[in-house]
């Protein structure tokens, strides 16, 4: 293929970049063909659908992965360094797109592996301006590593919690009453410490509905431990840090974010005026 | 109608205007026959009184359509600019609140699009001191534009979760167990996601349980990320009411409304001319 | 009943007071008779127990009641004013405490009527060292009243949300599916917003499953509404609001919490001592 | 048993002590055994595990039991102060994990007791760097420790609440739908308050389902008390990294860790005696 290289420039930009007329067009024309090939997918899920028009979905299934393996070679060709694009996160992704379908010749549960193109929906932070938007992530990624160390402890807790409970809800009620192992116990304990209640399973005897009561109320109120986590982490986060400015006469760098004199030497930060001060 | 203009005017107090004694009386009056006609329409949905008292009710709802039809008219008659009013989104609210009824004639199951008077009854701010609610409400509505695009990225980030767990849910536990299609166990991630459990689809192979767990415990943990971003934001737009201004020496952000001088580096916030200082 | 006036003031000081030695076992010792009285209805009404001890349990109950009564006079006769005790929240409560008791002599599901007992039990925090708890409770109502109004635009939303969902739902799903009136679509719009999802009434209909998930997801995500609103009001009222401190020049009385300079007469509010700057 | 006192010494070291390479190898090996003991009781509680393996688990159980006998002898043995270690937290944990194993010999279902040696797991945090942990751990008890009034005052309004509505709803519902008496309605308004709504009791009656959604919404709403109360106590712990002493000028309260002046007045924090500084 000996295209000339302004044709692999051109597709460069329009392939790779977001910040030109044709590159966003790009991304958006192909945020709409994934999404059309998700929509594929589901509705060939449903049974009416799938036995009226199982062959016209295959048919239009195997179009988009056609389409997905012509974008895969494009960008491997018009990529600078193509082995570092097939070996980068979005790289893998977008080969991960289209192997399933190819499976799927042979083995037809495969076709369900393409739920997998959701993951190329998150391209669509390209779409509307990318940056606000990392600025946004960022917050809330900072806000998830500064409490990162509060939320293991949190999740060892409730793990501990939740197998004691749910082995003696298995030694109280016992497989009469649905608890028929110590896993089933521990299911019980997560969909109701949870609040989320299925139902498929519920204490009968009185001491298990007190018990019950017990992991309820625990559960009701320690929602507000990774919530206030989180807020105080994501309030610091916000908030920047500390005062940047040199101090005049020390030059201590940071200081208390309402800081009028350097708490080192006692200077003010900020002088007035000499001649007011005069 | 060659009414005289005085008429037309006093009406326009009595029908459009809040802060005087008519204008208040006639909206409390209206807001109580908003109430009323909701009543009935909801009182008719309820198979024993329909059987019952299905003549009456239907003549009640069609005086309250009269009712509405007469003051829409008034507000067009006694409004300056009436097509102003009819465009507006109080006037178009008012419109849809008699068309039902209208229409009801014909096909009687249009009488639940009646329903729309509720928004009708978000006139009982204007009842209630007006001001200090818009206050409020601006605040929650601030605190809302400043998270848009963290919300944003909350609600992609869950739509994913969501899809990928359904057809994770609808392959592992699959129709025999109500898992019937991708949607389904859309429905189903989401009813768990939220902690609402239903208990309508509930995962019955191990692995469907483990899974569900999982969902569980996210779904207990991320309701953290919209509590605090939401927190956040509030806290930041109450504190708005500061004066929003750099100082120009040490470039503190905000300060009391009437501040002259920074509070920080008591340098003056708005400096007069040099000339005028010397 | 000429008791020397000494019998009476020492009684007072029983009765009422918390402070001494005395009051303080009095309130525990009734505290305890409040809770085995309680213990007593909630154990008569359980079916088997009711079958084998319905007379002690009645007679207990009667016992009970006779020591409320004595309580109620010997408050009435030492309270030095005593029509004002009488009319007084916790009189009024303690008189709720008996009448029941004698009720139910003549109509027998009266008896659950003495549950009212339960606020007495409020007096618990007389008994825990009542001042810090006081703070305490005065910090939330503070909190509470401070988003009052925050709180009643976010309940006339979540009214005016329920009311056009239920109605909405009852459409689409119809009497076949549960939905058999609009205040039951209402009752199951509450039942889901709420997140508790009980599982009672559930969507059948493809349109209705989808119309749940958009109410599933609201619920989810604006109960970060009243814990924002709770969150920023209470961080406030704990924060104490601004600096009381006199300026030394102007005489300003209140500024920002971190203010060094007042922001009136941008002079410094502490300033060095005399010598140093020197 | 006539060892060399080096041999204790190194054994020591191993076993206690988690700074040192031998120390932190011992930890995982020992959380691992612990981990696989846990896994074996779960195992043997599933059915069709239980009845073909049940000898072989009972076989690894009795290994465990005798691997954690054996490491709770050493432990005595080298601990230069065996009684103590034997009395404390971690002693009578260590000791708990066996003592079940050897009682299930007579009587079989003791074996779950063994669930308690998932306490032993939160030795996890002394593999993963511990002082960080601790920290963290610490805040989060600081927090707590801070809100304990606040917390106090919560639950017992809650308690006051579900025992009102527990047994309105008993009246009013009744035992024909499910109330069966006054601690089942109590129990229903547990699972309703904290919106975990199993649906196993549902109110019938529209009296019922009234009351229902004031429950509901009284839970949706009052879990930001627990939430703000927790957050602002967080805040206020994470803060308390400062330095915590008064201005002896300005009265400003905390400062950065390393400060020498106030930062919003300027003043020295510890003034030296006026001598000196003459």
């Amino acid at each position: 293929m000996d295209t000339p290289s302004s044709l692999r420039e051109r597709l460069y930009v329009i392939v790779f970049q977001t910040d030109t007329v044709a590159g966003r067009r790009f991304d958006k024309i192909l945020l709409l063909i994934i999404l059309a090939s998700l929509v594929t997918v589901i509705l060939d899920s449903i049974d009416d659908v799938h036995r009226n028009y199982s062959g016209l979905l295959a048919g239009i299934e195997w179009a988009f992965t056609a389409i997905f393996l012509a974008e895969y070679l494009t960008r491997l060709y018009c990529s600078p360094k193509p082995l570092r694009y097939a070996f980068s996160f979005y790289g893998l992704v977008d080969l991960l797109a289209i192997v399933p379908g190819i499976i799927a010749l042979y083995y037809s549960d495969a076709q369900y592996l393409l739920i997998i193109r959701v993951i190329r929906m998150l391209r669509i932070f390209r779409v509307l301006k990318l940056s606000p938007y990392l600025k946004q992530a960022h917050y809330l990624l900072e806000a998830l590593r500064g409490s990162k160390q509060k939320i293991i402890v949190f999740l060892v807790s409730v793990s501990t919690l939740v197998t004691v409970f749910g082995t003696l809800m298995y030694v109280i009620e016992g497989p009469e009453h649905g608890f028929t192992s110590i896993p089933k116990g521990i299911y019980w304990a997560i969909v109701t410490l949870t609040t989320v209640g299925f139902g498929d399973i519920v204490p009968k005897t009185p001491l298990g509905q007190v018990l019950s009561s017990l992991v309820m109320i625990i559960g009701y109120s320690i929602i507000a431990v990774p919530t206030g986590i989180f807020t105080a982490e994501l309030a610091n986060a916000m908030r920047g840090e500390q005062l940047r400015h040199d101090c005049p006469t020390c030059a201590k760098k940071t200081h208390e974010p309402t800081a009028a004199f350097c708490s080192r030497c006692g200077n003010a930060l900020f002088p007035k005026a000499a001649t007011k001060q005069a």
